[in-house]
């Protein structure tokens, strides 16, 4: 059995992660779409409001693995969490990590008053769809994203 | 040629937005999923700490569309204007209504330094998808929507 702790976000954690945002852009086949910087990241995750937060695990003290949140709002249903990012390095899964994340998630939605947790998920990224529908997850693949760059 | 005027949410249009959402998830095949209320409302959109934002269009006093907004954080670009609901009624549709929302809205993303305005729109909604690449919108199909109700 390996060990790992899930920590919150902490400032001189932020390197590690943005390292864990870029290996997640090139898994998804976008890696020149990560414009995003450590001082952007501590400014936006730990300035006067925050607009993110999240976990990290942590294995024989090495960041493996993090999970980024933010809150959207539903007209439908009020407060949502919404799930940035899930990343765990390859070598690092099937140990639980990713279903000890969304334990974390769960509760800090529950304590936020949060209706729901949503997230998106690739077409073709048929393990990370296994997991989630393990987890009990509701897939919908009836909706497309737009989008204009300014 | 039909006048419109679009203003910005006042608490007083919020029971008639309301009635448009409604609408609006009717169209979408999804009216049960409306759990809001006027009064949730207005403590998100007009308390402490507002988490939407949005225009009425009116024409002769009648409100006949809206659009709702709030803010997104992507670890790929930094702060994101989201739209989250784009609602004309269908008699006041080829006026110009949804170009002068997306008009408004694209500067008033630009105004608060978001790099990108995105959406979402059901795959089956052909008049929606058309009138966003008339835009110049970029559309991607390629994620399915995750959720868990808490």
């Amino acid at each position: 059995m390996t060990n790992f702790s899930i920590k919150k976000f902490e400032k001189n954690h932020i390197p590690d992660v943005l390292n864990l945002i870029k290996e997640l852009a090139e898994y998804e086949k976008a890696p020149r779409e990560v414009t995003n910087t450590t001082e952007k990241m501590l400014e936006d995750g730990f300035g006067e409001t925050p607009i993110f937060g999240g976990y990290i695990t942590e294995i024989e003290g090495k960041i493996i693995g993090m999970a980024i949140y933010y809150y959207r709002y539903s007209t439908w249903k009020g407060r949502v969490l919404y799930l940035e990012d899930l990343y765990i390095m390859p070598e690092y899964r099937r140990l639980g990590i990713g279903e000890a994340f969304f334990e974390e998630l769960i509760n800090h939605a529950k304590n936020t008053n949060c209706a729901r947790i949503t997230w998106q998920v690739l077409d073709w990224n048929t393990p990370a769809v296994k997991f989630y529908e393990k987890l009990g997850a509701k897939i919908d693949k009836g909706w497309w994203n737009g989008s204009i760059d300014l």
